[in-house]
């Protein structure tokens, strides 16, 4: 079964409004099984909407709008349905009851213009709104079918889940297929590089495989259709399997919806390890994202933000004539920086991420540059990244990793402490 | 000038993603006078895509695309657009050549994916992205110009500020027209209501009337086309006290993105009142949002929340009694509570809203009541409502019409102070 939505209202074309009500049809009909085609928002006119609907039911089986169904005179769902199907609008005296009942509860008469949203087009099935005054309505038509659901959110959610999901769930019967995702989440390698590792698992048709790039993480999601959950999760678990074995499985910092601060804290915590760490990258925003994680008070010790040389001078001890000799955004600095830090707060982990950078470019020739130093009790590691400054998506990048860095440390030593436990069990 | 918007992805037809570029693109049509026919979302499918394109063009002047420019198998943009308008793709060397300076700063070659990204429809004109690697790209065609823009959010901006809009105001020209708008917004009063008032407006052709309803609250909005932004402003203006003139002025509490609380705040802190309240019906909703002002320490003295009659007789002291004889939800016991506020507080203003009902229905038998009293030192004035409960409508509901309801008092206290004043002059 394929299906268009079709959005309502010259707000969502003035850009006033996000139109979420289409996100949240659209997630609902994946669920049930049904391929969503195509998604239009159109201005509220009769004219242009009754052309859209009669596209829109030429290309697929099922058309789901949102909007147009109030009292006012912009409000045209009823009147463009009507002209893209043929049948004329009747008064449905269920519809005019359910609103008389609901004003004589204010103690006001109805008026013409409510009068107005009991008339369907001539053959509907009426959806009755038990939260809203503007009823919904199905009309099934040779050509396919036409459900019209209000857009407020609220009542356009408890009529999809009251009537239409049910109406679709029994529409296609044997039909009925589940659809489900899984998303892998990575961070640190580019949205090409992951490309070129799984290029052929993109092409599968069932499940497929699609990229999204975020900024500094890109998302691998594997999505199955099949008849039972049961078979569908066991699909998307073996294209898991192939996706795993092409990429660095370092990458992967976790599925669905973690993420990467939750995940290094869960792993901080694990190890048992007390960080500090300053900022000037990052303005504060890897200490921020830790510190609200559960395990945030348990894991960091100590967070420094400092705008030049003189703070690691006299924060941090830092010598200022090798800051001098060096610069301060240097590998040299970012190291001493962090041992320096382990000091400090004697003992665990110290961390050192020192930036500067154009704010508005990444890319260009003043993207800048950002030294990030991790000092443990046994090794100190400088990593290099040709961005840095203040601006969002600098800061942004940055963060994540730095947050990576710090997850495949933690990592790394619990996978070392389990290896030792075992060989201590043999 | 006539434009759609095409957003490219398959996470927006699964729900996965909420569309935001296409309402930030919307918007800045609007500010430079572009008219926006239909915006609509397509997966990552070259043929589907192309069918789209083909059809927007036959339809408007200029088409803007979002996504599908990434070096991935499922951005299909590039491909679409040169089968939609039939040129084919050809290896532009100052977008390799940006590209291949981005990858040289990271340390690494440029590989077959990210090549494919320099690959526009022959007779493109370039967009350069200094945010990112993939260039976007205008193509202008005997039916058409096609406009294709990067799909992460930030990029996409920078584009549309830098080149896109100026390319847009250039080709618009002598033809060049201002768009403004604004919004009163009202509360208190129902759609339908407002409709019947100012029908006659709202078949404006320009400015025109449009209205949207929130929960409870309306907003009308005017919406100009001119030559210049001063003349924008002078037909809103018209049309704005021609509206004024129709309705309840008294339901409009503020225009723009003004919101009920900073409004009633700032009104309750010119008169000069401390305000106590007790809540049962809102959970508290009503004090949470008055605080969160600017004036909110300096109006509120204290605010309670309440479940039941218990609570209303221990920090009242309204008589155990009483509550038993005419019910704990009761214009009685709403009345009592609002002047015993006053005493427990020692003056100001008291307000009382108690309410039941089911959490689910607001419309139906279930719906349940509430009473909301506001005592002053002069008067008390109870308020019915036919709804109440927990449920977040209904919530929503009683607590714009008590804010509004506070607004109301004061600002009626606030020219009475006036006018006594003017007379004083006199």
């Amino acid at each position: 079964m394929d299906a268009e939505i079709v959005t309502s209202g010259t707000e969502l074309l003035l850009g006033e409004t996000v139109d979420t009500n289409s996100t949240y049809i659209a997630r609902a009909l994946r669920d049930v099984g049904v391929n969503l085609y195509l998604k239009t928002s159109v201005g509220d006119n009769v004219a242009r909407m009754a052309l859209v609907l009669r596209q829109a039911l030429d290309r697929c089986d099922v058309v789901i709008t949102t909007g147009g169904l109030g009292p006012t005179v912009d409000d045209v769902t009823r009147e463009a349905v009507s002209r893209a199907t043929g049948r004329s609008l009747l008064l449905y005296p269920e519809c005019l009851a359910a609103m008389e009942a609901i004003f004589a509860r204010w103690g006001r008469k109805i008026g013409q213009n409510n009068r107005k949203q009991a008339y369907l087009p001539q053959g509907s099935i009426p959806i009755m709104n038990p939260v809203g005054t503007a009823p919904g309505f199905i009309v099934e038509t040779e050509r396919g079918t036409l459900i019209a659901l209000p857009g407020v959110p609220h009542e356009m959610e408890r009529l999809m889940q009251d009537t239409v999901l049910p109406y679709l769930r029994d529409r296609l019967g044997a039909e009925a297929v589940v659809i489900k995702a899984r998303v892998l989440r990575t961070v640190g390698v580019g949205e090409s590089l992951i490309d070129e590792w799984i290029d052929t698992l993109m092409h599968s048709a069932n499940p497929t495989v699609g990229l999204s790039a975020h900024s500094g993480a890109v998302d691998i999601r594997i999505t199955a259709r099949a008849a039972t959950e049961q078979d569908a999760e066991q699909m998307i678990s073996d294209m898991e399997a192939a996706v795993r074995a092409r990429i660095d499985e370092a990458c992967v910092f976790g599925t669905g919806t973690d993420n990467l601060e939750d995940v290094t804290a869960r792993l901080l915590a694990e190890v048992g390890v007390a960080l500090a760490l300053v900022e000037s990258a990052t303005g504060g925003e890897v200490a921020r994202l830790l510190r609200g994680t559960p395990e945030g008070a348990a894991i960091l010790t100590g967070a420094l933000h400092v705008d030049g040389p003189a703070g690691l001078t006299s924060l941090l001890g830092v010598s200022a004539a090798q800051l001098q000799a060096f610069g301060w955004v240097s590998p040299m600095a970012a190291a001493a920086a962090a041992a320096n830090l382990i000091d400090t707060y004697e003992g665990g982990w110290g961390l050192a991420a020192l930036g500067v950078g154009s704010t508005a470019d990444v890319f260009g020739d003043d993207a800048g540059e950002t030294y990030v130093a991790l000092a443990t009790p046994d090794t100190t590691e400088v990593v290099y990244y040709p961005f840095g400054g203040s601006g969002a998506v600098a800061r942004r990048w940055v963060t994540l990793r730095i947050l990576d860095l710090l997850r495949r440390h933690a990592l790394a030593q619990v996978r070392k402490t389990a290896s030792k436990k075992e060989k201590t069990h043999e």
